[in-house]
């Protein structure tokens, strides 16, 4: 990549809104001075949050917008601000080559909609689906699709192979990535006709990552697969299970240590080698789910990431633009004869997660 | 009910075997003396165990078997073993009217192949479906199916939310059960067609329970739903992630209070507090996976389970015996006019969980 990476930002997304995202632009330029910033907002607020940091200013660009999409605004209703919103202007900016990166921490049920209406898929490429990082045993692992999708033939699940396992050599370093279809058990005979299917095309063809089989629901967390794959609804309900038993064991060990004096100086003793698995843990350290496969990258941010999670997020924009994710992802799929697509009505179908 | 109720256990399933089964049964005698207990296994090993619990032996029959499924078999293997092994011989038993329920720590897949091809469905009832308790924030949850079935259609589902609410009523001790359908999002529009066909269906008829509508997988242990239903791809998918994150933590949490000298004597002080958490998430807690919609009971006990365990498992066939969980289902499900079932050909198809 020959031109400064470039990312486009919409400062008007998530809980925190510019204060956060200003913050955390200035952190990512320390850490990447090669990096351009696009930011998308509300002009005074962006001004008054820029004015705390002179060398941001020198390396970003803001763009002053007069909507904002809501938290609580449907796909359909965010579609019709993709031009005047901060979160539609910041695609609009990689649709016109201005930035290779939209990053938003804003409403994900408009982002993917308006991500796939006005990027549209990838030459090649059936169906975008979202992947994130989740932490595990050993250090982090890929999932995908996490809702994108509702229903996905065995195209669209080789698809998203080969996409996660290009994000997984630029975000995990990996050079051949071990790459896995979630299942109900590991033997070939398990599963969905449309699991058995993509399983016996990625086991005849040589793809750039190694297909390791079927796995199940526990490995997401294990460390021993690199990238799960998954339909979005599969996907999107691992996920929910999983923070939703990270939350139920977070709730009941704050409840252990607060219940008598001893396990409050208990708690003393040990909260400093807590902290270490509180940060593993952490969604901030985790931050960014990419929307891959349409022509442009788009991020999601949590919605409750901290200025830390931010910065987490703009290096892995960044990361992912300097590495050619993406023309990777292209090279690979036209590698490879893949099954028809299995429906082109997909276009701007219900995205579905909602983090 | 007005004749005792009566059990038959498989003693040779699971990882410790007749010593646990019978100190197990021993607990659950002195716990409900009504209760009466057929026991399929070695002789040898089950008389030698037996002769430790006087009072025991006056309410149970030793059965002999010749054969023992092990882990390791494919249900095709077993389902040859259905007429001589222990765990066969038990379902045999609740076939024949000897007992109402079978109880067993063996291999699922051999156990959901037998029961499926030996007790058949319930009149009325398409296909079974495997349910079983989740820990939440509050106190348990049910979930189903968890692997019974790859594919369900609306009828299915209905059918998993009229059987999960009759479980609800026994293990959880409610009169009115609040029962959700797992989707990708809550608004009416998420999901599959089988999901939004099997939510109309909930909606428009009058149950024996209440019907919240769509929930998301974080639900299943935040206590604000009872019943968590969704097809046994889904469910099973959700169960391992669960699992897998709170081993996961588990993991890190063992770490972090070894970590240094200070953590280890931290560890000791909330040791006991800590007890409380373990205690709620320890599976024997919660032990036993119903199958439920066939011809009589069966239930599945982790193969890991300890004497407490299996003693919950005894103690919660022993209630669904008597509160007649299954002709309840069958009252319910025949006051109902359900959709047209999607398959006869379930037949033995492959049951797919292996715990």
């Amino acid at each position: 990549m020959s031109k400064a990476p470039t990312l486009a930002i919409d400062a008007m997304g998530g809980d925190f809104g510019p204060p956060v995202v200003f913050e955390a632009a200035e952190r990512a330029r320390i850490r990447h001075p090669d990096l351009k910033l696009l930011i998308y907002g509300r002009e005074p607020q962006m001004r008054e949050q820029l004015a705390r940091f002179a060398r941001l200013a020198e390396v970003s660009t803001l763009i002053h917008t007069q909507d904002v999409v809501l938290g609580t605004d449907k796909p359909s209703q965010a579609l019709r601000r993709a031009r005047s919103s901060s979160m539609g202007m910041a695609i609009q900016a990689v649709k016109d080559g201005q930035a290779q990166a939209a990053l938003s921490a804003g409403n994900t049920g408009a982002l993917m909609a308006m991500a796939k209406f006005m990027l549209r898929t990838k030459p090649g490429i059936d169906r975008p689906a979202l992947a994130s990082l989740f932490p595990t045993l050993r250090a982090e692992s890929i999932m995908l699709d996490l809702g994108a999708n509702v229903e996905c033939g065995p195209r669209n699940l080789v698809e998203f192979a080969i996409m996660g396992a290009a994000f997984a050599r630029t975000v995990l370093g990996l050079e051949r990535p071990r790459v896995a279809l979630l299942n109900i058990g590991v033997e070939e005979l398990k599963g969905t006709e449309q699991l058995k299917e993509a399983a016996a095309i990625l086991r005849q063809q040589a793809f750039a990552f190694e297909f390791v089989g079927f796995t199940e629901g526990d490995k997401i967390t294990s460390g021993e697969i690199d990238v799960i794959v998954s339909d979005g609804f599969t996907g999107n309900v691992a996920l929910k299970a999983a923070e939703g038993t990270a939350r139920l064991i977070a709730g009941l060990m704050g409840e252990a240590f607060r219940q008598t004096l001893w396990s409050r100086l208990g708690y003393l003793f040990a909260r400093t080698s807590l902290r270490a698995l509180r940060d593993h843990l952490n969604p901030n350290n985790h931050n960014g789910a990419v929307f891959l496969g349409l022509n442009g990258l788009v991020v999601k941010s949590h919605g409750s990431a901290n200025v830390d999670g931010f910065a987490t997020a703009i290096g892995m924009c960044r990361d992912l633009i300097v590495d050619g994710t993406l023309e990777r992802i292209g090279e690979e799929v036209a590698r490879h004869p893949l099954p028809e697509a299995i429906t082109e009505a997909a276009g701007v179908a219900a995205p579905v997660i909602a983090q």
